[in-house]
């Protein structure tokens, strides 16, 4: 197939709360965008469909879902939701739906590694190698490119559901994850910062305690993340990072936790550089979308 | 190069307490090995050099090292151990001693690194596109071969300094690494067990409380990799995982960290399978530098 500027593709950002569906060239070449609440798989995904089906034609899908779903293009369940809490979608064919209705080749991933994908091609990832995407928001969400590849192995990574130390001994918050207790995302998404302080992130200003706190979480998963990944960025995005004075606070902290042990300028120079907000905005994940179907159409 | 199996090449494993230099052509065809301390760069690398000398010719060497070491081919120190507290060593030009005196392909790279690509070509990371492998001894560190390339990035992991919670509040130990406290490598390695029990790990006997606070500690890093990574296979190396009644504590640990929440048979069915010890026994890091040293050749 001869690829060039003028082809159109379809990008799907199925999130937990929400759906995004774009028609698109790439980043600068929007062509039509809706996006509506996760409801029933049923109504959701007739109404993709339908916004799909007004948009033809396009040369390939890319979706990225919310998750854990199936990666494995050998396994039987490929491209379907698997044990997700989010009622009624265990099992959910979600890629066999879509390429019963359009035939055209369809990539499938996480909405995190899609996202990473999505930050690398045009976002604040570009030139990198090796990048973290993290969403703080509803849940805590990680995926990446490594060496240009995006993560996948055995299932794909959860990376909210780490283990931590509490940041004082006088913490007693028990966690809110109904599988772990007091995982990264049990201890510090938008929900777990409800339930600790009886108000909604947007609803805490930049001065109450709950920010410090929040920011030595979000610093602890972050330097586990660099001990264990050693990216070359990490792009923070989701509603909780919103509140942008929440990054000069995760940053100190992370140098703190470092303490000189990785001696790379990128840590100990350009922090700044090198913990970030999302290049694209809210638009990583459609736009990661959108990077996905060209990179399955020149595929296949 | 036409390669066949005739070829040899030339393999170090660099560790901090011994090096071990060997010719081989593949695991079952080793033509000779020395080993003997790490002490002064000179003397250390001078040995070396001398072996390698008197069993030339070879087609290429591989060369799996302690650090932290620069990985990076474009960078001016490329090949040297960077910020090591091992005595003398700062800054030496590893790769750059070899390259002087051999006029082969040399590929070089960390310790464990080296270790999971050498369990991935003839160990138990067969046929696996990602393999972790952790060395539990002296300190703690983990390398591995992602969507079968070896992880890098900004510098390479340095899996040994996660954060974790404590395994209960009673537990004061303050942890002994130099940089982090009670980091995994501060709680769990050889060194630490020694300090918190007055005994080295070979002298506690199995039926020792000390084995189920290790096995706890150990379980939750092992966890955090598995959310970070999603490995298809994790193996467990080094001198303290000589104690083989830690294999089933971990395993147990690891599936009540986890909680059911990765629905995959090889956690909830076959944990056995998916945590395992080296294949190549204490083999992994010196012929999986073999394994670099074909691979290097490859390129070249």
């Amino acid at each position: 197939m001869n690829l060039n500027q003028s082809f159109l593709y379809a990008g799907i950002e199925a999130g937990g709360t929400k759906f995004v569906c774009t028609v698109a060239s790439g980043p600068d070449d929007v062509r039509a965008q809706v996006s509506f609440p996760t409801t029933s798989p049923e109504e959701t995904l007739r109404k993709a469909i339908g916004f799909f089906k007004a948009h033809e034609p396009f040369a390939a899908m890319g979706i990225g879902t919310f998750g854990p779903c199936d990666l494995d293009p050998a396994s039987p369940t490929y491209g379907h939701i698997t044990s997700t809490p989010k009622l009624g979608w265990t099992q959910v064919n979600m890629l066999g739906i879509f390429r019963q209705t359009f035939a055209v080749p369809i990539g499938f991933d996480t909405d995190v590694n899609v996202a990473a994908l999505g930050e690398s091609k045009w976002g604040a990832g570009q030139g990198l190698d090796t990048v973290i995407y993290l969403t703080i928001g509803t849940g805590i969400g990680g995926g990446g490119v490594l060496n240009g590849q995006r993560m996948h192995g055995l299932i794909h990574p959860e990376m909210g559901h780490i283990r931590l130390p509490r940041v004082s001994n006088t913490d007693e918050f028990d966690g809110i994850c109904p599988y772990h207790g007091d995982c990264l995302q049990g201890l510090a998404s938008g929900p777990a910062m409800e339930a600790r302080w009886g108000k909604s992130p947007a609803e805490l200003p930049p001065e109450h305690p709950a920010w410090q706190i929040e920011a030595r979480y979000l610093a602890l998963g972050v330097s586990n993340f660099i001990f264990i990944l050693s990216p070359h960025r990490i792009i923070l995005g989701g509603g909780v990072m919103h509140q942008k004075h929440l990054f000069p606070l995760i940053r100190a902290e992370v140098k703190r936790l470092m303490n000189g042990y990785l001696q790379s300028p990128m840590i100990l120079e350009r922090i700044d550089e090198y913990i970030v907000p999302p290049g694209l905005g809210d638009r990583s994940g459609i736009l990661g979308a959108i990077a996905l179907a060209k990179h399955t159409a020149k595929k296949s």
